[in-house]
């Protein structure tokens, strides 16, 4: 395999605070090392559409506290046929592109994977998502901004519900993982959380919210992690509103907020970690593999293990959720 | 009338962030003036059951940033009957109150006018609610924390919005007022504000809408005040999209996130000079009027000017929410 | 005086949150009307330096919500010289700019006030500044942002302040004016404000700290405005320091954290009133005013009354943080 | 040993935004478990002096997002004498409480291991400090949260840093270990970090100073730990000024808002799971240890080593500052 000249970076899927992070270290790390960069606008679809910028040192600059993505970010049709990546690797070569780190969740690691392997393309993967559902790392680019948008709603929510007999459920993302919803739970106080790891019927709630109530709360709060199976936060205080019509129950949304603001710290302290590992990688003829971060130190985990949904829920957090709202 | 030596305070109602500050205000400029003061829980329902405690001054340390309200909330069906007021008298007396400050918004000063006129009590209101919706002063204790609660969501929201062709839906709160809606469009560069005072066919709105994507604008956000006439932001989604099928619609409820939060500056400075005043009202020999702020200066306004519901919508920022999204 | 085609629009002096939002407004508005914009890069220096750049709607985009300015800001010496602005106002000509709006303080619109005269320009100005001290206006444009951002500094400080016996000292801006330390304290419940409009010898200062102290609060926090005069509050806690070495006394200087930070709901949407406004005056012939907001309503200020200093500080506020800190 | 039945829990040494989280997972883990539990009031101080109250679940309802301690915390000189912690042992059998939970940073950890050693009592400790400076943990509670506070004060002094040639000097906490500043100047994307653990020489600070102005950005900012040795950010900054002039230099000392705030979603997480283990500590016949958090999981880690300061900066971390900032 030739040397490695000129990197591209791209952010893919849906966008998560820190990528920007990630993107200025990544661009930064490789120039400090040698290499020119290339940006690539718009996820793969940039790359099937050829928008592909050049990226200097302050092409970066200012941008690690911003939410979104810098970059773009988009799904692309085009781009899952054979005939788009040919075209993908065409405009690469094209823009002298050597080697990709690609920025993104789940579908995006695994576009990467198959990239790589139909066109012999070098690629390092970054894990960007908020739903931290990906395998081999700790936590993903992120996930702890999103659990601090989620806990500081709550906490907004605990002033005025403490004053009134309600019952709020706030629904949270986190596509099919209850990471967000169990964890926001623990760390807002919150009565219980509904997670799509486990079956939770409408009495069996009932109880514990019964059970809230009765130890002279006079509120209770429900995190609920989206669901269309379920119907979310809405269907379930439907169902709730039939069973137990003695309590007035109320719905927030919190929707697509979760996934902007600005960076927490550790977002941006991984990000910019898991970026200057990126090129690090690449100059060891590392390839086809995720950044992860284990025990604190940078770990390289195969797109294969990344993408495999081997996290399982931690029965514990699930305990501890009903013991301190006792 | 015999002199005021005991001075009950009161919240009403919905809570709103800066009641805690106005609370602390209104007992500690009673107690500085040689009153003393007592705290009524849980508004009218504590004053009909008889829930009242005493407040010094170190009782009141400490909540100025504090959400929600201390002395908590609620509405009674009780107080709406005269046996129930009757009752509230009575414990009133007994206490050895002898002027009521009552901090809430329309339907509180409303039951204060009432009781007022039933029991000849001096009263003087504070207006404490987000909505924004009380006559003859310049705002309300609440609304600038809910209205920067808005905005910080918004933000958000733009972080992610920017990066897909999206339409976002966000439903605000604001009774049947849409001062929340409007004045939240334009501080958060919203393409457009759904408010009751206006009628806002689904065409318009489509209209608004694909003017800002026309112009290389990628994302449109429509802040929508509550509406249970129309469905709100839910209601209005499922329209557009029957219309307007090529733009992803989502939808953000924030619901009651926005009653609560740390009170903003302006929240604290009014709510502590409203409570101050209140006390020099009832000094002055003042009752039944609402304390309200014009032009930076303290007003007296009769109940019945407060909740007659005169203010208006400014046309002009109705334009300017347009022209600044061009 | 022939019709105006193309409006600049240049921030000076130092940064204010909402600056970003005032460029917006007053880009968009203009091109809305038929006019085209020139953006003035490092306020009067880039007058002097010919650095002037087109503005577009699309310039403008997604900078509400950011604090700084996009257009930078700077000092000018060269433009405090009649040849520098003799070279300002050629290079003006020269780009085909016929009108300023100019956004900034006191420095800035005395110097906007001499240019005007000189060389027969239309400029309109807009209070850009955090310490609120520009006559005929009840605000200015980032004052609110920065006061948010001292009371949530001294919310934190009182979370740990309750728990030892402690003084703290915190600076805050305000150059001349009191505004900032003195409506701080109110709404962040502090025990004392030095501000510059009033002396307060050490003994007073020593006297209020005792009484705090007294009363069974363990700490005391004193908000003090910037003053070379003094030495701030690092001068201020020495002096305490050997009157009362009973008290372990902390300083905090907040520094220019005060002019960042995104800003509030009501300065973005003043300064987006305020944007439009002076587009209008522009339009309806004015020259040589600043726009002022009184009442809720928008105002045409002369220059010179703008910069009078006829403000003062009201007694009722001082005495109110006294009173509310019994 | 008699088997435990109730259970008494302090916290101590310099407060740390969690603890109150900490406090809560203690009371109601304890309580779910069938013990009794008192909360001793200002750490030593109140062991010494007898302040003991009873903790029921409710007494810990709604503390989970305040920053500080409910219990106070204080330094007893008492408790470092024989007699101090005699009379400790004494008012701790008396109040009937069996084993200790202790809630503090270094100091508070050495104290609990004299205590436990002079009077076989079984102490389980906690990591409570913002310096996250105890060893066999990765993290303490509290840090997230003071790291969170650097950046977002770090983050507005960018907005304005960027519009002058400026040099931001920013003093931050951390006792004499430099994790704070060093991934906060990671988190905020400073220029450098001054930090205690190693030497920085003036000329060598002034090297990267006028590296990062060379490189057409326009301002600088220099995070610098807290260092009565070298005089902190005001002695650093004087010393430059004398060698670099060119520069205008400064100072923003955040103090003890470090300490403040409501705590971060890691940090009530992390609080509330070893609150949580602290407890099972105990059922399981653990003492003299303190909880600590490795790679995800609970960790016990004997006293003697957790106030080893066996914890060492990383290189990495540094050199990750200067390639990020070029």
């Amino acid at each position: 395999m030739a040397a490695i000249k000129c990197i591209g970076v791209l952010t893919s899927g849906g966008d998560a605070p820190g990528m920007n992070a990630a993107i200025r270290a990544v661009t930064r790390t490789a120039i400090y090392n040698g290499y020119s960069v290339k940006g690539i606008m718009r996820g793969y679809k940039g790359l099937v559409d050829d928008e592909i910028i050049d990226l200097q040192s302050d092409s970066v600059s200012n941008i690690i506290q911003q939410g979104g993505t810098m970059l773009k970010t988009a799904r692309s049709q085009e781009f899952m046929t054979p005939e788009g990546r040919r075209r993908a690797y065409e405009n690469m070569k094209r823009s002298g592109i050597d080697a990709l780190v690609v920025i993104g969740g789940d579908g995006s690691l695994k576009g990467a994977c198959i990239f790589a392997q139909e066109f012999d393309v070098p690629i390092v993967g970054l894990p960007g998502t908020i739903d931290n559902d990906l395998g081999g790392t700790d936590a993903t680019i992120g996930y702890d901004t999103a659990l601090n948008t989620i806990v500081e709603a709550v906490d907004k929510l605990r002033d005025t519900a403490s004053s009134h007999e309600r019952l709020f459920f706030v629904e949270v993302m986190g596509h099919t993982a209850g990471y967000l919803a169990l964890n926001g739970a623990i760390a807002s106080g919150a009565e219980a959380a509904i997670i799509p790891e486990m079956d939770t019927e409408v009495d069996q709630l009932g109880e514990l919210i019964n059970q809230g109530f009765r130890k002279s709360k006079n509120s209770a709060i429900v995190l609920v992690a989206e669901n269309p199976a379920t119907g979310g936060a809405m269907g379930l205080a439907e169902r709730v509103k039939q069973e137990f019509p003695q309590y007035d129950a109320r719905v927030t949304i919190l929707g697509h907020i979760q996934r902007g603001g600005s960076p927490s710290a550790i977002d941006r302290i991984m990000a910019s970690r898991m970026g200057e590992a990126s090129i690090e990688a690449l100059m060891e003829g590392q390839r086809n593999v995720m950044i992860g971060m284990s025990n604190g130190q940078i770990v390289y985990v195969p797109f294969s293990r990344a993408v495999s949904h081997d996290r399982t829920i931690d029965r514990g957090a699930v305990d501890l959720v009903r013991i301190l709202s006792i």
